[in-house]
C-alpha cells in the first residue's frame, strides 16, 4: 500500500517509519508545525524522510494552532513535570489535535494518490488523550470513507493503537530504528529533560522493553520517582 | 447554546448566521483561506460577523491549501461552466475540505468555550460531494465525540444537510438575510459570472423559492438554458 505517515519526529513515529520502511509502503511523511514549544522535534521527521528518500511535507498550521489556546504546548505557561498519568498533565491536550492533522492527513493521501495514512498513536498506560484511543480512530476511518466515498478509498493504519509504548521500542528496535534521531521532550531544550510526561514516558519504555536508552537527559533519574510516585497512588 | 459558525461568506452559511442569529446561538463565526481563487466571499463572512458583533476568525489555510492539489477551486485551471450535476463539476471538490474545516471549528469550540459547531452544508439536488451528505455528516459528530470525550461536548448542528438550496433562501428571506451580502460565484470577478456551477444553482435556487434575486450577473439567462440542459439528459 502507499503510505503517508503523519510523523511528529517523535519516537513513536519515526519508528513506525522505519517499519513501515521496512514493509515496503511508506510513500511520503508529513509534519505540523503548530506553534509547539518542542518544535525542535520537527528536525527529527524531516531527517526520517532524507534517510528513506520519501517527500516530506511541513505544513504550517500556526494560523491554526494559535485559535487552540488553552494548552501548554502552545502556550505561554510552564510545561508540568511528572507522570502523564497524573491529572495536571491534562492541560498538554492540544483541542482536536488528532483529527485536525489526520484529515489534512487524509486529504494529502487523496491528492497524491496513496491509498493509507498511518499514525503512531498509542494508548500506553494512560489514557488521557481521547484521540489515542481505538473508539476515536475507528470512527475517524469511518468518517473517512463517507467522507470521500466515490473519489477515494483511504485506509487508517494505527498499529499501535492497543499497544504500550514499550511495545513501540522493541519493535522500532527490530526495525533499525536510530533511537537518537527522535525527539520526545515537550519542553525543547538542548538535550531531553527527564522530567516532563513524555520524557518520563519514554525513559520508562526503554526500560520496560529492555533495549538500552541512547537518550542524554538533563535529569536521567528523575523518570524513577515519578513512575514509584504514580505506582503508590 | 453557544455555536461556532463556519461560514464562507456565501449564501447558504450567511443565511445560517441569519437564522442562529435570530435564535439567539450566533456565538462566533469562523472563515477559512484556503488559496481559493473566490476569496472574495471571505470579506462577505467578515461582513456577517459585524453585522452581528460576534468575535470572526479568519484562518489561514494556504499552507494546506497548497498539498491539496488537483482542484480547480485553488489550482491554475479554468473553473466549469454549466449545472453542479454535470460529470465535469467533479474537479471542484477539494479533497477533505470539510472534514478538515470541521476539526478545526470543533477545536476552536472546544477552546472557546461553545457547544456546538454549525455549518451550512446541503445536498441539495444534487450529491457530488461526499462530505455533504448526512452519512459523512452524521459519522462526523460520532467521531468528534469520541475524539473529545471527557473533556468538551461538542455538537454538530446542520440543519440543511436534507434540504434543498431553495428551501435555504426560503429560510434565510424569512430571517431577514440580505442576499446581496453573499458571494457564490466560484470564479470570484467582479460580478456572478452567472454560468459556473454555484451561480446557476443559486440563479435557481431564488427562482424555486419565489425569491426576488437581488444578485447581479455577468450572464443572466445562462441558468435557464443549463437547467433545461439538465432537465433533457
Amino acid at each position: 500500500m502507499k503510505t503517508v505517515l503523519v510523523c511528529s519526529g517523535g519516537l513513536d513515529s519515526v519508528s513506525l517509519a522505519h517499519i513501515l520502511a521496512a514493509e515496503g509502503s511508506l510513500t511520503r511523511i508529513v509534519s505540523f508545525d503548530y506553534g509547539q514549544r518542542h518544535r525542535k522535534e520537527l528536525e527529527f521527521a524531516r531527517a526520517a524522510a532524507c534517510r528513506f528518500n520519501v517527500p516530506f511535507d511541513l505544513i504550517d498550521m500556526r494560523p491554526v494552532g494559535a485559535v487552540l489556546t488553552g494548552s501548554a504546548l502552545t502556550d505561554d505557561v510552564p510545561v508540568p513535570d511528572g507522570h502523564y498519568a497524573e491529572e495536571t498533565m491534562r492541560i498538554t491536550v492540544v483541542p482536536n489535535r488528532n483529527a485536525i492533522m489526520l484529515s489534512i492527513a487524509f486529504g494529502l493521501a487523496a491528492a497524491s494518490g496513496c491509498d493509507r495514512v498511518a499514525a503512531a498513536v498509542h494508548g500506553g498506560d494512560h489514557f488521557i488523550y481521547p484521540d489515542c484511543r481505538p473508539g476515536f480512530t475507528e470512527a475517524f476511518a469511518a468518517m473517512q470513507h463517507a467522507a470521500m466515498e466515490g473519489y477515494a478509498r483511504v485506509e487508517l493504519h494505527v498499529p499501535f493503537v492497543r499497544r504500550t509504548k514499550a511495545d513501540i521500542v522493541a519493535e522500532g528496535a527490530r526495525a533499525g530504528t536510530p533511537f537518537a534521531q527522535t525527539w520526545s521532550c515537550y519542553k525543547g531544550g538542548e538535550i531531553h529533560c527527564g522530567r516532563c510526561g513524555t520524557c518520563v514516558e519514554r525513559r520508562e519504555a526503554f526500560h520496560l522493553a529492555g533495549v538500552p536508552d541512547p537518550t542524554p537527559y538533563a535529569d536521567p533519574d528523575f523518570w524513577r520517582l515519578a513512575v514509584a510516585g504514580r505506582g503508590a497512588q
